[in-house]
């Protein structure tokens, strides 16, 4: 926990938790501003007067096992100090704190305990999905296959990118989705070619992929999932190609998935696919991610990851092939590791025209 | 800059631009990762491979003096070093990097280079917006009054908070919004005692004041509005004798904008008034804030706030008076600070039943 040539802190006997999705986790208070105190004997939410009764409300119905506290600015320093004032040491979320508020933790607000910084405690907690969590991932990935099927046939009528990612967002809410879990992908002819491309002002034409790329959020749990489509064929015989290349290599990837299975390894069974097909350069992005309360989360599905698959992971396979100036091909699915190797949640299917 | 004690660092030689939304402001680039080098004979902006394309058009559009590095994360950091190889000292925006990251780069990164924490530099230069910035905002704000004049009927019918927030956000997109610019509040009867109250499946009654707070996202640029309305008059006196309190209160604020004046004069032009009625300790708010990239920047208009107001600043004036268990009341425009005063430039008449 310490940096090479720095003193041995004294052990942490309390964790701030500023990260607010941690917060959410462990309390089920969704409010945007708020810091938990994770204390031997107590867990001490403080929030401002906008949050009172929703915080309150919710630590009730989650039945969380903590206190709420509702100050504005300097009476929550006060309360944060009288809650730290007995503590030596006190773990902050290194990751999830700005340098800022960590110098003025450590010069003002707690200057006689010891401030350690600690990455993914409750991160960690998170990894492994429990069954009401994996039932509203599903439920979430369920909405997106849904108002996929009900909106594709628009496609036929040239809309503009924007337009069919608008009614693809609406159709989600329609469908009891809070929103859509990040910012809706359609990519349609050379724009395809940009993974993180926004939807934008131009028609959607014949003849080429359109990559679309979305997710619903279910009481705070995302899903995640890409297809590329077309309308009457694809006329570019490289992209025709790179269509059939990236659906072995996504198959091969969700095909990897299994509990003592390393990361890197799915990433490398995506990869060989491509690379064999001669675009180990052109998949330029890591082969996914976990997905949770977060839209990207641990563990990473990467070449450089060092974690290992669990059953109760949420994980995405989303091998790519992009040709800058021609267009692009994106595959994802959202799985969940199982006992036997994985169960995917989306369910699309990937021949979609 | 110091922290007492510290010893003095050196002028700093360059800035390490990591807030994407100063990134934007400065280059153009929209994507969710990079980070810009501000030295003193070029900018230059790191990113990774999903948005190589994208970071290249984005920066020739805005005429931005920047160049691109496009590179995975090992290339990211070698890169990184090559540029400040030869700085004795980088500032960092200490409220928008984490810890965590500060002390990798001090260990790691650029162990001869002293970081120093800076805050508000780039904030400061989009604190005055030019024309083309109020241009945007204003167009984001005549969307968002055109929306609730298309959607505001359905309120009759008895919608759920949810459904009349989605179509709410529905028909600013098809006015051409990219969407709206946070999440919608729609709360009505008693959750209006709640400032931020999430919209629900709670069907909206008669009788009872519905707080509908909401904007618009155009070219990146926020509005921010908030209206109070009821089906069928208001039942509870108090809550009838809190509208008329609040849309007195607001114009006072209103009133008040000017070059010159101090932001928390505003706030006290609002406070008087509800004080004046009682409920000083039901207004559990500041009066306003900054609008601009972000829906909630510089300057705060607050009793704390330190700031005064000059011509091309955007705030809104915003109070509220919240009655836990019985309803609020809150009536927000956001204006631009004029030579003789403020122009409005949400415009939804605030007498709307």
């Amino acid at each position: 926990m310490n940096a090479e040539g720095e003193p041995e802190a004294p052990a942490p006997q309390g964790l701030l938790v500023t990260n607010l999705t941690n917060i959410r986790y462990l309390t089920g208070f969704t409010g945007s501003a708020g810091m938990l105190f994770v204390l031997p004997d107590e867990a001490v939410l403080i929030t401002d007067g906008r949050y009172g009764i929703q915080a309150n409300e919710q630590i009730a119905d989650a039945g969380a096992p903590a206190t709420v506290v509702v100050a504005g600015a300097a009476k929550q320093k006060e309360s944060a100090q009288e809650l730290a004032s007995e503590l030596k040491s006190l773990a902050l979320e290194a990751a999830h704190i700005t340098w800022a508020r960590q110098r003025a933790f450590d010069s003002d607000w707690f200057p006689s305990t010891t401030l350690v910084p600690t990455s993914g405690l409750v991160e960690g907690l998170r990894r492994i999905k429990d069954a009401g969590e994996v039932a509203r991932i599903e439920e979430a990935c369920r909405i997106a296959d849904e108002a996929l099927a009900l909106v594709r046939p628009l496609l036929d009528d040239a809309p503009t990118e924007a337009e069919f990612g608008r009614v693809l967002d609406f159709e989600m809410r329609q469908l009891g989705a809070a929103g859509p879990s990040f910012e809706t992908i359609v990519a349609a002819g050379p724009n395809a070619a940009k993974p993180h491309h926004r939807p934008g002002s131009e028609r959607i034409g014949k003849g080429a992929p359109i990559v679309l790329d979305f997710g619903a959020l279910v009481d705070g749990y995302c899903s995640d999932m890409t297809r590329t489509v077309w309308v009457r064929g694809v006329d570019d015989p490289d992209l025709r190609r790179a269509i059939e290349v990236v659906r072995v290599s996504q198959a091969a990837g969700v095909a990897a998935v299994a509990p003592g299975v390393k990361c890197s390894d799915v990433d490398k069974a995506c990869r060989e696919v491509i690379s064999e097909a001669g675009w180990a350069d052109a998949f330029v992005h890591g082969t996914g991610h976990g997905v949770g309360l977060d839209i990207h989360e641990a563990p990473s599905v990467a070449a450089t990851s060092t974690d290992t698959l669990e059953v109760g992971h949420v994980v995405t396979v989303e091998p790519g092939v992009y040709l800058p100036g021609l267009g692009g091909v994106r595959i994802e699915d959202t799985v969940v590791v199982t006992e036997d190797g994985c169960r995917p949640l989306t369910s699309t299917p990937k021949d979609l025209p």
